[in-house]
């Protein structure tokens, strides 16, 4: 079994709330790891509504400063200083985001007892901007109206199991075990011949507000699921080009350029009340198109045949 | 008929969201004017929820800046913008707040096409802060953790109805009507032999996050509702003196010395999932208590035995 690595829809609409949907957020977990990726208005309600934890939330990716992707982060902060956070939390966001918080907390006298590190993302580059034993964080660089980036989770570790037979046979010291799960050889004897394939290691790839760019396709190769905005249909290319976002034809483009196992569709327009229209222009492009909605679990899981394929 | 004078409860929450409830925000109708006392996070949202108007909302008076009273300012003036709203709108509140907005609106590239003129509150001291021919608006300081001020609106118009029959007689020109309908005598005649009372000019007064203080009931005195926070039962009362709040009982207390007609309350702890015990302890200091719930549309109503005595 592989680690727990999955998200819950927080919000899928762009610009304002309305009465069907909240603005951008993704509660993601990998295993003992809590993500929060965007923040828009209500988002710390949705976390409550969906039953999710607030306080396990260690790391909070924030892509840009349009409202409907931050404003819910002030409210999100100080609700875990009343609920008497101590852990540290990781905000990864544009510097200009350290400058609004500021006089925010300190005018509301907020007195948090956690300390908050601030990671400062580049719009320019493709970065690794936190690695962790588990995981590593990257941002991409999008094309938006403002500074705005994407954000890729890899997760990270061994990516052989241990054939104990083998190694019984080969008489390798189980003090190596851990370093042959990374690939290390033994003396003479190869890596392979000592191991199975573990499991691949899973990436989600968050791309946020964009106009259509495929210059993204080469950080985000290969991902398991890729979310990519789809503000609009086709119809509206225009609009989508004038506003620097993206159609639903568009995501489904993308995705298959990258070669994602599965696109997630999110960001709609409030004038689409159905949503079907957006998941069907996407599957013209993609065979394996989710369409983003409050509420939804979404697993992101390895290719199994891939796995096979690799034995 | 008296104009319409009445509001919409859209959050009675202390401190943070919860399931049940939203964080402190009214939306106040009179006659043509439309105000929005606090706006906590997801006021946009209620809004929206209860079918009000948006675009309606004039001005927007904030109490204080603790995140439950204003962290829905942000995305209520952006969703504006992106409504394209170009009526000037007022905003009523700390002077911290206009460098709090100052950076988000231009971080997030926000080309509003409208006007926002600041009114900068004092919390020392009650002060008429706006005056219209057909309202004013005064701040009451508040005793809390940080300055905080509450609000009155007043009713101002007519305080007599022309009684034509008489205006006939003593031949009082239509020209000086207007006059008589504010207290005017017409040469030797007295105003009271040519007009009835009208109906009494109302007041409406929102006393948001306070430590029980009866210094406030000189201000508040003969309000036709007044709202007063009560986030504690009184059992509470050492917690309510620490954290600058008040109970439902000295909400009534606060009532009763005031003489205000009835009172609402709001801002519940949300150790409360049930509040009619804080409706009965209120009710045991004044006979005229409304609980104040989410969706609670409450009309702000003159006094017809007043009106009737005046006779």
């Amino acid at each position: 079994m592989q680690k727990p690595f999955e998200l819950v829809v927080l919000g899928t609409s762009s610009a304002t709330p309305t009465r069907e949907r909240n603005p951008s957020g993704q509660y993601v977990r990998l295993d003992k790891h809590f993500f929060l990726i965007d923040c828009g208005e209500g988002t710390q309600s949705q976390i409550n509504h969906y039953q999710l934890k607030l306080l396990k939330l260690k790391y909070v990716m924030i892509s840009h400063l349009h409202g409907d992707h931050y404003f819910g982060l002030p409210g999100l902060i100080t609700s875990m200083g009343l609920f008497q956070r101590t852990d540290p939390l990781t905000i990864i966001g544009p510097a200009a985001l350290q400058d609004i918080l500021k006089p925010i907390l300190s005018e509301g006298n907020a007195h948090l007892n956690f300390e908050i590190n601030f990671i400062v993302t580049n719009p320019e580059k493709h970065e690794t901007v936190l690695v962790h034993d588990d995981f590593e964080i990257e941002t991409v660089p999008l094309k938006h109206r403002i500074p705005c980036t994407g954000f890729i989770l890899r997760e990270k570790g061994p990516t052989r199991k241990i054939d104990v037979d083998a190694c019984k046979k080969h008489e390798v010291p189980i003090s190596f075990y851990e370093e042959l799960k990374y690939g290390a050889d033994w003396k003479s004897i190869s890596n392979k011949d000592l191991t199975f394939p573990a499991a691949p290691l899973r990436s989600y790839a968050y791309m946020s507000d964009t106009i259509y760019d495929e210059g993204i396709v080469e950080f985000i190769h290969g991902v398991d699921l890729l979310y990519h905005e789809s503000t609009f249909l086709h119809d509206r290319l225009e609009r989508a080009k004038e506003t620097f976002h993206s159609t639903a034809k568009q995501a489904g483009c993308i995705a298959r350029l990258a070669k994602a196992q599965k696109l997630m569709l999110g960001h709609y327009s409030a004038r689409y009340r159905e949503l079907d229209e957006l998941l069907e222009e996407a599957q013209l492009e993609h065979p394996q198109v989710i369409l983003g909605k409050e509420g939804l679990c979404v697993g992101i899981e390895s290719n199994i045949e891939e796995l096979l394929a690799s034995k």
